[in-house]
C-alpha cells in the first residue's frame, strides 16, 4: 500500500478534532473541512491537548507533525486526499449528503470511512457509486489516545479495501476489531447504551448520584475492564470451574428483575437538570480543559502500566502501547540545528482557513 | 471506636477468601467457617494470590499478617468476633438461617455483615433480632484489591452502626459509598447486569465474539473508566457546553432501537457452550491462578499509576491506593531479629481446622 500522507477530515468536533490531532501527529497532512465559524479554534484545542499527551507518552520521539489547512468545501478538503475521515453529526440525511460530496471530490482510490456511532455502513452506502471503498470507522473518545475502533463494513464494502483501512488505522496506532455482523450501534455502543439508561434510571430514582455511581465504577469494575474484558474477567470468577461454572451460577440471575432496561426513562428537563446539576456538584472546580488534561495523564499512566506488565511484553493495551511509542520514535525527525530551525520558524506551515 | 482485631468469615468461596485475605493482610485474626471440604486448600490460595500482590504494592512495609483460624461451626467462629462477614451462597433461605446463627452466637455489640451482591438488607434482617446491627457490604472481586464497598442499610439498620461499619471498611484500606434507597442489586450490579444481558445477545447473534468483545472494552472505554465513570467522561465529552449540552445530544437515543434488553436471552446449553468455547480460544492458555495473577498485577499497576497522578495526590482509586500503602507501612511490624524470627517459626499460629 502506498503510503498515507494526505488525509481530509469532514467535521471537525470533539471526534474529527481527535482525528485531526491523531492524524497529525503521525506526520499526515490533514485538509479539514467544518462549516462552524470556531472550527479552527476547537481544532487549535484539541491539537493543544493531544501534542502535550503525545509528548508526555514518546519517549523515544515523534515525527514531524503534518500539517493542518482548512478548506472552503467539500471538494476542496478531499481532492488530494489519499483518505478520508467523516465525522459529521449523526443525521443519516446529512451522512448521505456529505458522503456524496466526498466521492464526487476525492480521488478515485482514496479510503472514505465514516466516524459514524450509530449508522449502518450499508445503508449509509446507499447512494455511493462505489461503496466498496466505504467502511465505518468508529473510534471512541479521545480519539487521539484510546487505541480502539471499530470496523463495520457494509455489505458492498469490498475484502481488499476492508484490509487497507485495517492497516493504515493500524500504521497510526489504532486497535482495529472488525465486526462482520451489521447492527445500528454495532458492539461498543450498544454496551454504553445498556449502561446508560440503567445509569439514568438508578439517579432519576434517587438510588444514587452521578458521583456515587461514577465512584462504583472507578474503585471497582472499570479497573478491572481496562485490562480484561467482561468475559476474560468472569472467567476468572468462576475460579478452577471456569466460565461453564460461572455462567450456571450468574444464568437464573437473567431471569431476575434486576434492571429497568425494558422501560426507557422519560427524557425531560427535570431529568436534564437532576444530572447536570449532581455532575456540576461533581466536577465544577475542574474546567472541561483542566479535567481532559486529567483524563490524559491517567489515559497514559494506565497503558503505561499496562505497558510493564508480562515482564516489559505489555498486556492489552499496554502491549499495544509499546509498539505505538516504539514506531513513533522510529519515525522522528532528527533535531534540526539551531540555524535551520530559525529558518523554519519563519515559514510557518499551518495555513489559516481559506474560506 | 474498639480496634477491630478479631473478625469471622462466614464462607470462604471466591469473595469470602477475598475478605479472608485483606483482614488477614491487615493484621486482622480470621475465624473461618465453611463447610466444604476443600475450604481451607482455596482460601490458602487466593492468600498466596494476595500475599504476593500485598508484597508488591505496600512498599512501605505490612502489618504482621493476621491468624487464619478453621472453625467447625458458625456459633465456634463467630464467638469472639468484633466483625462478622457473611459470604455464603446467593439464596435467601441460607442467608437468613446462616444470619440466625451468627446473631444466637456473636457478641452482642459485633458488627454484622453480608457480602450479597443482591438481596435487600431488609429482606435478609427480616427474622433477626437487632436488625439494628446489620447492613450489606457488598465487594468486588478481587475483595483484597478492588476498594469499591457498596454498603447499604436495611430499614431497621442503627445510623451509628453504618458509620461504625464505614469506618472500619475504611481502615481496611476500602472506598465505602452508602446507598439509601434499597433496590435488588444495589447499582454496580445494576450496571454490570445490563451490560452483560446485551453482551449475552451480542455474541449469541454472532455481532462478535467475546474475545472481540472484550478488546472493545479493553482498548476502549474500559480505559476511561477505571479512572473516571461515567458521567465525568460524558461531562467531558460535551465539551464547553458541558453535561446539559451532552444530554441534549445523547438524548434521542434512547429512543433508538439500540438494545435488546427489554427482552432476555434464553439461557440454555447452547448459550453456555458457546461462550464457553470462544472464553478458552480466548483465554485458554493461562490457567486461572496465572490470569489471577495477571489481573492482580495489572491492577496494582493501574492504580500506582493512578497514585502519580495530580503531582502525587493521586486521582480516584489512587489518592486512596496512596493512602492505604502508607497506612499498611505504619502499621508494620519492625523486622524481627534473625533469633526471634526462627523462635517464632517453631511455633506456626496457623491451626490447621478444627472440625
Amino acid at each position: 500500500m502506498t503510503k498515507i500522507t494526505k488525509a481530509a477530515a469532514i467535521g471537525g468536533g470533539v471526534i474529527g478534532g481527535g482525528w485531526i490531532a491523531r492524524l497529525a501527529l503521525n506526520g499526515i497532512d490533514v485538509a479539514v473541512f467544518d462549516p462552524h465559524p470556531e472550527a479552527k479554534r476547537k481544532v487549535d484545542e484539541v491539537m493543544a491537548n493531544a501534542r502535550h499527551a503525545y509528548r508526555r507518552m514518546a519517549l523515544k520521539g515523534l515525527p514531524e507533525e503534518g500539517t493542518v489547512t482548512y478548506a472552503a468545501s467539500i471538494a476542496d478538503a478531499v481532492k488530494n486526499a489519499q483518505f478520508i475521515q467523516e465525522s459529521v453529526p449523526e443525521r443519516l440525511d446529512l451522512k448521505l449528503k456529505t458522503l456524496a460530496e466526498i466521492e464526487a471530490g476525492a480521488p478515485s482510490d482514496a479510503l472514505i470511512c465514516s466516524s459514524t456511532s450509530g449508522f449502518k455502513a450499508t445503508d449509509m452506502a446507499a447512494d455511493m457509486m462505489h461503496p466498496e471503498r466505504f467502511l465505518v470507522g468508529h473510534p471512541f473518545n479521545p480519539v487521539y489516545l484510546l487505541p480502539i475502533n471499530e470496523i463495520v463494513p457494509g455489505e458492498k464494502t469490498g475484502k481488499e479495501f476492508t484490509q487497507r483501512a485495517c492497516d493504515f488505522y493500524a500504521s497510526i496506532g489504532m486497535k482495529c476489531v472488525v465486526i462482520n455482523k451489521e447492527i445500528d450501534a454495532f458492539v461498543g455502543n450498544r454496551l454504553l447504551e445498556a449502561a446508560w439508561r440503567e445509569a439514568l434510571w438508578l439517579v432519576k430514582d434517587g438510588v444514587c448520584t452521578v458521583e456515587e455511581l461514577d465512584d462504583i465504577m472507578r474503585y471497582g469494575f472499570g479497573l478491572r475492564w481496562a485490562q480484561m474484558g467482561m468475559f476474560q474477567t468472569y472467567r476468572i470468577a468462576g475460579g478452577e470451574a471456569g466460565m461453564r461454572h460461572f455462567m450456571a451460577q450468574f444464568g437464573p440471575a437473567l431471569q431476575w428483575p434486576w434492571t429497568k432496561l425494558m422501560d426507557v426513562p422519560e427524557f425531560n428537563e427535570d431529568l436534564v437538570e437532576l444530572i447536570a446539576e449532581q455532575s456540576d456538584a461533581q466536577s465544577g472546580q475542574w474546567s472541561i480543559r483542566e479535567l481532559e488534561r486529567i483524563r490524559d495523564e491517567n489515559l497514559i499512566g494506565i497503558m503505561e502500566a499496562l505497558a510493564k506488565a508480562e515482564k516489559g511484553k505489555g498486556w492489552g493495551a499496554g502491549e499495544l502501547h509499546n509498539a505505538y511509542v516504539k514506531q513513533l520514535g522510529r519515525a522522528s525527525k532528527p533535531k534540526l540545528s539551531a540555524a535551520a530551525a530559525k529558518a523554519k520558524a519563519t515559514k510557518p506551515r499551518k495555513s489559516a482557513r481559506k474560506g
